[in-house]
């Protein structure tokens, strides 16, 4: 059934497509969807803190860390990435970019989106992907943008990703996602990010918790869960 | 699938379960779902203004008229019926009350519940029958209340049906039900309500609206929706 | 052409009507309405700090001293005044005292009503008068309390004055009322709460502020305002 | 008392006018307002999904055909038009077109403005032309943009006019405008927008249940409404 | 310092000081306050769902249990605590319940206060705690209700503690505490509570999840955090 | 204590720091903190309306007026002042203007930074400061922004002041900063703004009225106030 079906993941750093959608991304992979992953930038200036700690390091250089480590982060849950390289801290989206983003819908017919918060105090960039991702989505239904008349689009659902601090972000999960089937590859490409050790246990706890409350919630037990806000009303033929 | 499942609707007055979740219950019932309506009164006082045009009538007599409608409207949508009596404009919940509730919860085991919306600055009952349902829901599940060491109980989902001045009401739905299979049952069970013909009109053009906005968020044609407002998050095994 | 209409205010305790309705009050008196105060309580509690600085006072002095204030205030303000009794912190409605309320809707007619913000976490009585106000405002428009045919009755829109602390309150004023007539009247209520001398010239400057921000949103010159949040919409024929 | 004066109406897209605003144009037209709409692109891209059917189609010809449309319709409800050809889908503001607004209010001192909502998770362009709409109207008060120590302006209300789907755009109204006077000419002003027939029985459909909504607020009798939510608290003389 | 001074924990259930106070409670009484427990119910029927799985077990009974494990868990915090046996689920105030808070309020003349969140669609009993707090805070100001002359009281301010899914019952944290120097006291009372055994593990994540926030927040590394949401402004000599 | 330590003040034009920080920016001075101020504009075009009242001035002249008064309030406020001659009305941040107030926050490490309210439908300005003083404080935490290993930096709290009519602005004060030490030197600074004498009473009555809250939350007496709303969690080591 999910048979050529894709999803797509619209990330602002490559952190936050393992820490945040991680879950969603390896079980979907593995029910058979492709997985694609639009990285907007390397996080190369902002999310490689511990890159910089060394005197005289080049942009390049982290650039091509990052990249090669979100690539096999990728590769671990099972997703196809591209990189936008929009450079963060803060990250800018340009036409360019939205174009290509609203190119990638169109091709993907994604089944889902997942992206950023709407809002972060605490990050310029992650609002700005969920503006682009957005505005793309938005744009690729324009049957005049690049007009071509054999084309068929619906716009999919968006789900946003849980940031770091949700509730100074005002977001209230509507969706808890049971991740137990691919908690160990979820964890396994946290190893990827060898620098940020001290986060590893932060979101395994997160997903501890996630999972206790879709336990509650459901009154089915689980283990792990990924969190997501629900943008967009969901058309149902049944309510249970 | 929905062999033995039951959907319990909790309504302030009769008309409504008709205007406000007639296709939610038709299509369940269709559906092989035992749908419950409890009644918590019979809108004697505040929604049978008709009935009151006539000098020297009965409360008693305006009551066994709605209660006659409230059952020919329940059997055409294909659901039982229970009456609490509670009395409107203002219903008062009482003990008595709350606890049948609590009983019918864990009778039913409901797979979803449906009642009023949080809020309504036009009508003091409306959010009382919500505050009933939702505490009724949460002290079934109490282990010390009426303890049975063999009973299994897990608190359903609860979805909020739509006011009449949803902006009004802080109504946001995020739930849209396709009930074109049932809209001719729907459509009938309007006709019950002779009293309030100039209600039939005014829903019909409520449910081609949601269904025209269904459309839209879905790309899949549909006429006719009943808009929701789902609380407490889902727990999804996969999210397309 | 205010011939015959009346508004109606419906406060916790006396001080309530003057500071925050009193130019509201004065104005429509002087422009023929009549003006009918429900004075919930006397304040006689929490609102009488100094009265109890004496020791050995009785209830029923207080209660006295404050019913000759309201009765004072509202001579000068040019209304009319029923006291409920109801009791101060806690202020708690009785089904007598919304039946009372209920009765004055639909005795009175009035042209608008003004009762106390929605919420108010300094003081356990405003939003209970609020309450019972909304409530009894939408019980009078049940055809089956107190059935007569021959009644007819609209409910009138509701106008919530400013609290003492109004962000603290989630109050925001959509209607800026221009008291510049009356403000002399106004102030000269405020005297006869001798009591509370320090609130004059708070609530001067609140008059005085509230007038800056009428003349900045209007373009027109004004040097006393009263701030409501006007609940329910305005039907317009015309939108200037 | 309308000599003189005149409303601006600011929109993102040519049909926007109609089905949002149509009644609020006609009805100040017949009163003797000069209606003045602000048309910021021609819908050719996002908006006219229809003419894009054909192969082969040129953005210039759409355009010219959303002109024509867009012409006619402001023509039948008694308003002018200009134009700005900002592009749609994404609709971006220039410095021009800004400039282009502020000196439309300071010539037209419009005694109200009608634009789009704050939000729209559906439209990338209709919180645009209300971000330039808001601003227009701010920087117009700034006596150093282009100085006239001569001139005279007061920056008058703004109402948002209804989205397509108000809950999710955080609409909610405060005003209902009663249209039954000029209905007929709101009508016949969707008949221009011949590709679009689907939505003329949607929007009849918004106006007959505002209709309804308008007369349950105000106790008075109408048909047909459209929505409106003021922003900036209204100063006024009497409350009722 | 805090010679003298005191904390008031007013809460529904024994578990609640617990898992959400049980840092705030032993530092400050480490710190030399006292900290009073006002404990409104043993959380006997709704929290005690394992005592209930053994057939013909006694309300008593699981009362007694509670009960000693709540003086426990206080004895090692370092608490006094005083039940107030109101029954839960659900739990009731009542006026006598209401006037002993008052007096402990005028008695104890609190420092701060700490309670549940303002709302919990979980649970009915939290928020009705919360407004029996809020409620007593307030009558303890009016020098009516039990008048003394040489009475000195002020109204203290309130920290709302994190309820178990934060998200849904709109708590936004603006203060995390350091309970780094007490987290082995309070990990020590949880395991009094032995029957929820799963709830440690939960409770040690959220703490060392608030632990990582605050660091981030302020720059100064923790390893422990208790989240509040303090209501009410604060009054500031300085700001950093 | 406060050797050393800075204040950093980021406002859209010289009024502001004057009429919403004066009192915090004359108070931290006094106890021995730098304060720096970074203004943005000269509020030349928008907030100099009496200098436009000349036929043929000159934009230069009302910039350099400006600059001078604003110096000079700065100098009476103890605070130092950099102007970065953005242009008002609109303000609009560059690259250029954000690099040059990332490096002030690197280089002053201020110990807070006040700033506007997040929103202002009144002012196009005060938001767009808000948003630079946000993503400068969010981006100077970014190792690979002008890398340097020796560097530590974090980020400071963030306070927002008053807006000029601030329920319409979302502004909700969490914070009530007693000025009366420096009362007279920030009306000092007020008569500095000699063509804004209107608002010197204004502001004044905002001070008094801040000053009667701030007694209210505290029980104890204070005469002038300020009013922040506190952005992040605060991380606390005693509650009182």
């Amino acid at each position: 059934m999910s048979q050529g079906k894709t999803a797509l993941v619209i990330t602002a750093h490559p952190g936050d497509f393992v820490w945040r959608a991680g879950g969603a991304i390896a079980l979907h992979a593995r029910k058979g969807y492709r997985v694609k992953i639009a990285c907007l930038s390397y996080g190369e200036r902002g999310e490689s803190q511990w890159a910089w700690k060394t005197a005289g390091v080049k942009l390049e250089d982290v650039k091509a860390q990052r990249k090669a480590e979100a690539e096999e982060a990728a590769r671990i849950l099972g997703a196809e990435i591209e990189f936008f390289d929009a450079g963060d801290y803060p990250l800018r989206g340009t036409e360019a970019i939205l174009d290509r983003l609203i190119d990638i819908y169109r091709e993907e017919k994604p089944a889902f989106v997942l992206t950023h918060s709407l809002n972060d105090p605490y990050n310029v960039d992650h609002p700005e992907a969920t503006r682009l991702a957005q505005e793309a989505r938005i744009i690729a239904q324009a049957a005049g943008h690049k007009p071509d008349p054999t084309r068929a689009y619906a716009a999919p659902p968006v789900f946003l990703f849980e940031p770091h601090q949700p509730e100074q972000c005002d977001f209230k999960p509507n969706v808890i996602l049971n991740i137990d089937d691919v908690w160990e590859v979820k964890r396994k490409a946290f190893e990827v990010l060898a620098a940020q050790k001290h986060l590893w246990e932060y979101y395994t706890r997160v997903a501890l918790n996630r999972g206790v409350q879709g336990g509650r919630n459901s009154g089915r037990a689980m283990t792990y869960g990924e969190a997501y806000q629900r943008l967009f009303p969901m058309i149902l033929e049944e309510l249970a």
